[in-house]
């Protein structure tokens, strides 16, 4: 399965390498590629971390459940044993309640534990019962202040994600890359930028400028890579693909975030339960496979 | 079954006008509510025209689809003598592709017949094995040109409408009434407008604004309202809910689009299959106690 996954990848891509033959390529040393553990299913950290390094990537996109039961700082050496440099921590909700907003603390910490780059944040949805979309916008602005004022004590950089419009309801009531820009730029890049995950942005008919507009900033904390499968068959959750097997022209956005001048880690980062049920390390080099494929 | 879903629709919408109560409230009068034919899962043109006829709707949005087998001459006669007015066309697509455009001329013609005060026009998705999507953005521009002459021609409006961006892909590159706005800028107000369908547009952060954009160039041609229940039940296709029954707060977006000047039809147009599973008149009914809840 996952052979026939690779073979079509590889297809796609060189039939796209054809097409796009004036595009600006993206020049990327292979030291900056990353898998984010998610892809994997979210395996034990150990789990993890093996599959991860067999692949040959050198960066991991580490989300917290994966060191249930340890601390941040076992979690750390446990990625440095491994030869690996965490790309990005996953993540923490703007919930201005008090359990969400100890967790969000609580996840700066072991982002600065880990040296993590980047502290994933996610805006969070509705409140239960409400359909107050405004509301939540603005609380959500004023939770991320909150959580700022910490990040700054620990020296870590939040990365507000935007995500896709279908999760507007339940996950995220910031949805575009201009909002995300927008809602971050009280605070000094060091502190607060952006996520931009292909899966989520590609659609947007205002994603060149805004890039543009994140590169000039320097907001551009992360940076996810996934792919969309036209068929929708896994239902919006899960309808991310591997690059080169969906229909997003992640070249030519590769292209512009490094034209943008970011130069840090690229993440792939799939949630797809086709995927999941391969054992970890062959969905590593898979996915490290379909990343470095995409890229070069 | 329905008799709960609108048990429930007249609690929230209760709970709602409480906490609203500064809100500016749509005045409307009933002469301009309308159901669409999609909202019954589009039976035969007749069984259609009764049942919205019987719910005391004054117009019918109709799918084309409800007319098949007859002349558009012949559909608007029976739509006259069930003393209704079309208040949209649904639909044509934007593809370059002979047929399409064939069918779309079509369209014009029959959006002509039946008075129809806008032709509901839809983008196309991407194009099959392509992952071009700036390129089909500038061919649906080009197509619409074309399509805008023969529209000239008959006098119909054309009603360009934004997809939510889970349907990119598949069905539609326009993607926000901003995009939409932008796409039909070239040409008469009177030939080319936007058609606002809350589910598509309710999360966009720029929604307000890009309504009074609207209203400022006089571009709005139809208003259809859906909801968008929190659960994504039925996948990305059918999550639409009667109104009240999700969480989109429509009272707003219907009174901005009031205070933007439009006082054209609103038609509620729900594709939600355990809905259709109930008879054409009994769906017809809950629709129009369901809409006439949120907009009195």
């Amino acid at each position: 399965m996952l052979t026939i996954l690779a073979g079509a990848a590889s297809t796609r891509v060189a039939a796209e390498r054809g097409r796009v033959v004036n595009s600006p390529r993206p020049r990327v040393e292979d030291t900056r590629l990353s898998i984010n553990t998610a892809t994997l299913g979210n395996p034990p950290l150990n789990a993890s971390l093996d599959a991860i390094a067999a692949a040959g990537a050198r960066n991991v996109g580490l989300w917290r459940e994966t060191y249930n039961g340890m601390t941040a700082g076992e979690a750390a050496r446990a990625v440095a044993a491994h030869g690996l440099h965490v790309s990005s921590l996953c993540r923490c909700v703007l919930s201005p309640d008090t359990q969400s907003m100890k967790d969000a603390w609580r996840a700066v910490d072991e982002a600065h534990e880990l040296g993590a780059p980047a502290l994933i944040v996610l805006a969070g949805g509705l409140w239960p019962n409400s359909r107050d979309l405004a509301g939540a916008r603005a609380r959500m602005t004023e939770t991320l202040s909150e959580l700022a004022i910490v990040a700054e004590a620990a020296g870590v950089r939040l990365a507000l994600e935007p995500l896709h419009p279908m999760f507007t309801a339940g996950r995220s009531v910031v949805n575009t890359l201009g909002q995300a820009l927008d809602v971050v730029e009280p605070f000094p890049p060091e502190r607060a930028g952006v996520v931009l995950d292909t899966f989520n942005v590609w659609w947007d008919p205002e994603l060149a400028d805004q890039i543009r507009r994140a590169g000039r900033s320097s907001r551009i904390a992360a940076l996810q890579v996934a792919d969309w499968s036209r068929h929708h068959e896994h239902g919006p959750f899960l309808t991310r693909a591997l690059p080169g097997d969906g229909i997003i022209e992640l070249r030519s956005i590769l292209a512009a975030v490094e034209n943008a001048g970011y130069r840090g880690p690229i993440e792939i980062e799939i949630f797809n339960d086709q995927l999941w049920q391969q054992p970890p390390r062959q969905i590593a080099r898979t996915a490290m496979h379909s990343l470095a494929a995409t890229l070069h």
